[in-house]
């Protein structure tokens, strides 16, 4: 190294994280397992350019989006932009391919998106996306499937019944009931819905007077209301409160509240469809619930809108969100293609399962790790691993500082978490056997001691010292009891 | 659609691409199968940021890759650039949790990377890197293994005996010689294997000419030569023409050409050790061969050097190459971490792989398709999609357009390249059957049929009607003689 030479400081940028291996490995058995269900659901995987031309993405998310953007200049000096999620690429992508990809066209999604806002507990600048989306079909059928497969990914990363819960509602049956109250501006209609949105943080009654005339938060501030009339906060009031139940009595619970219009009719209608659907995809109710309370996204969607959250992890919010949204290919072509998806954060999703002791901390997919003491021939480890990988053993050779004893070195293994150590010493070479030790075990069987000596009496119960022949049989027999990471 | 809204043309930036469905079933194939294999090595994957700060990337990559950062500035008005490869990111990674990540470390890192260079045929502005990297030891063992690994890799993606070559040389000879004949000066040693690197382009007379006077090339320009005397010429060239035979024949043949020194023989001894374990490990000698006239990448290795190419596909050139590199953590770290690896370039070698029949074109991952007459009850075909899913077979209901007709669902199922359709027609309905057809047969069979109804005829010969209890068996006897993607 030159002698004037400066080091650079090693640090992630700030509000961007690394995933060390137990976080990729957890990250890496989630995507494996939801991939493996959108796959049985038809959907296809596509993949885009992280970079997008500034005015593809500009305006596409509202004016929050617009200051998060990531923006640089191609080295044509255009205004270009790092993209902020997966829906508009596949909007581009669907305009842009109208020959090559056919309609009806459901593609899944996997990766990182960007913005620039202010980072926090679980919030980064850089996170990633797994994405469905169907395309070219105004079907409510189409919104259950995206439904059902939200479903069957939550149970397929161990999630039971009660320990996830859809909720759906659909935006035609609020703008039935705004609308039939008389209130026609679509700004307005927005703002109930976020005063909505805030039911579950404040309570019904304090949503009842920021519909109303508005209230005083705890901290002494006004917050203006949307001054409805009391006829109108009513029925929003009986809306909200319809039940969640089974499907299609929701519906009903609905529809008491809803004013008598076509709108009204329509828009129950295909909630009905869309339960009939459910129960044909063989959802269970407890699975997904129709809830009048949820407000999502409303400037965007339109019909069903959806949003997954863990019972156990209430903390982490809404971990998969998603809904119909018919208009959004319109950005770059002179036709709407209707379109309805779903979207999870990836790496909200895996800190809610986590703390639903969903994920172990300390997944690995290395299952065996060769050990040996210092000035054994590198030929013969190398021999072992050989023989050990063609046996489908995913197998690392300890290959570090010359100098460190075997005693660090089964340390480092155990560290590791790998839970089979192959040692492979002068004794094991001269009589043609190897040690296999359960670290695990060792692990297990060395808490609550106290002196040195009993400390390494009880780690040597957990080994054995077996013929050369016997190598893979005996690390198969101790990997059983453990899976690994796939 | 506002009346007065402005399209957006929907365009990928110049010298970035899209992945549609075929392009990433092929990627995700690769993917999976040479993950498969690195795990099976002990390596453990990581993921890093797309963005790093500007001084982590700058000079890490020499001159060229400076200029072709793509920069731009973080929230808080930071110089940041999108990296350009992984082996920076890790060289961060390994100093900055010098705590938590313990050596040795080997990790598999896979990601796009960018640089913004001139766009060409295969030559994209972002493409994607499979990397595999082993930390902490200097022991030529760890080579062997990374060698080992690149030669399964190819094996896993389907390459035969012959159909891959990884090519191995190791730079402490080419000093040894360099040094030995009294040429001292680096920059002559990296001007020197820049000339040895176009061997295969121009033939061992033009080097020689380079090596010495200089030459004009076809185009009448002069080529400056490196002005080495007669005896270095003629020891480059006897090193250089070593048969590259089995392994041990050519360190013999290269001992031949090197000026007897200590240097020689330590860097020979490597040579020996690095066969002995490639022997261990079980690399046969027609995968990996010792080759003089390897030249890569000589300012930033300090040891052996590794490419793979394949002969089926010469011009794509190298598909992964590697090499040792004992310095580049000390950017950013006070000390040095001996390091050794290889990097797959993604998108060449899927190229290459393409290019010598390994893939086909025409890969998907769904099976079944199900498809109704206009106006079928969706709750029907939800059923049997249901039914088709929970047996593992990945199935998409076709809904598109409401009036699309029969004939023309059927042949979007065929261009999908889906290997069933399931059809549920009122007939089938009213039978309570399924028609199953068999759609690439189908295709196969209408091949050279020239009158309609013929053609309908033989389309029909690949479909049969079957009892509903029947549908799972039917599909999956379908499915046994089609591979899909994974």
């Amino acid at each position: 190294m030159d002698a004037d030479k400066t080091l650079v400081s090693p640090q992630t940028l700030k509000g961007f994280r690394d995933y060390l291996p137990a976080d990729m490995a957890a990250r890496d058995r989630v995507v494996d397992r939801i991939k493996r269900v959108y796959e049985r659901y038809g959907f296809v995987q596509i993949d885009t350019p992280i970079l997008e031309h500034l005015a593809a993405l500009l305006g596409a998310g509202g004016e929050e989006t617009n200051k998060e953007l990531f923006r640089l200049a191609s080295p044509e000096d255009e205004p270009v932009a790092m993209r902020f999620d997966l829906t508009v690429p596949f909007a581009r992508v669907l305009a842009q391919y109208r020959d090559q990809v056919k309609l009806p066209f459901r593609r899944y999604h996997i990766g990182p998106v960007f913005r620039a806002d202010k980072p926090g507990p679980g919030r980064y600048r850089q996170f990633t996306q797994f994405d469905i989306d169907a395309a070219g079909s105004a079907s409510v059928a189409v919104d259950a499937e995206i439904v059902a497969a939200m479903c069957d990914a939550m149970r397929a990363v161990g999630l039971a019944a009660g320990e996830f819960r859809v909720r759906i509602n659909n935006r035609k049956i609020v703008d039935a009931l705004l609308y039939g109250c008389g209130v026609e501006r679509i700004e307005t209609h927005k703002h109930i819905l976020r005063v909505v949105d805030k039911l579950r943080k404040v309570g019904i009654e304090n949503v009842c007077r920021e519909l109303g005339p508005g209230r005083i938060d705890d901290s002494g501030d006004p917050i203006p209301g949307v001054k409805l009339d009391a006829n109108t906060i009513d029925r929003l009031v009986k809306f909200i409160s319809a039940p969640v139940s089974d499907r299609l009595a929701t519906v009903e619970a609905m529809r008491a509240a809803l004013p008598a219009s076509d709108a009204s009719d329509a828009a129950l209608a295909e909630m009905i469809t869309l339960a009939e659907c459910l129960a044909s995809l063989g959802v269970e109710e407890v699975d997904a619930v129709f809830d009048p309370t949820l407000a999502r996204g409303l400037d965007y969607y339109t019909g069903p809108v959806f949003e997954a959250e863990l019972p156990g992890a209430p903390e982490c919010g809404s971990v998969m969100g998603g809904g119909r949204y018919d208009g959004l290919v319109e950005r770059f072509l002179e036709a709407a293609i209707p379109s309805t998806g779903a979207s999870i954060g990836l790496d909200r999703f895996i800190d809610a399962l986590t703390r639903c002791g969903k994920l172990d901390a300390d997944l690995t997919t290395t299952q065996a790790m060769v050990v040996s003491f210092p000035g054994t021939p590198e030929a013969a480890l190398l021999r072992v691993a050989a023989e050990l990988r063609a046996a489908g053993i995913a197998t690392e050779v300890y290959m570090g500082a010359e100098n460190t004893g075997l005693g660090a070195r089964m340390a480092f293994a155990g560290g590791r978490n790998v839970p089979v150590a192959v040692i492979l010493g002068p004794d094991e070479l001269a009589n043609n056997t190897v040690a296999v030790k359960d670290l695990r075990l060792g692990k297990e069987k060395r808490k609550d001691i106290a002196t040195n000596e009993e400390f390494r009496k009880a780690g040597r119960t957990a080994q054995r010292t077996v013929p050369r022949a016997d190598l893979i049989a005996t690390v198969k027999d101790v990997l059983k009891q453990y899976e690994v990471s796939k």
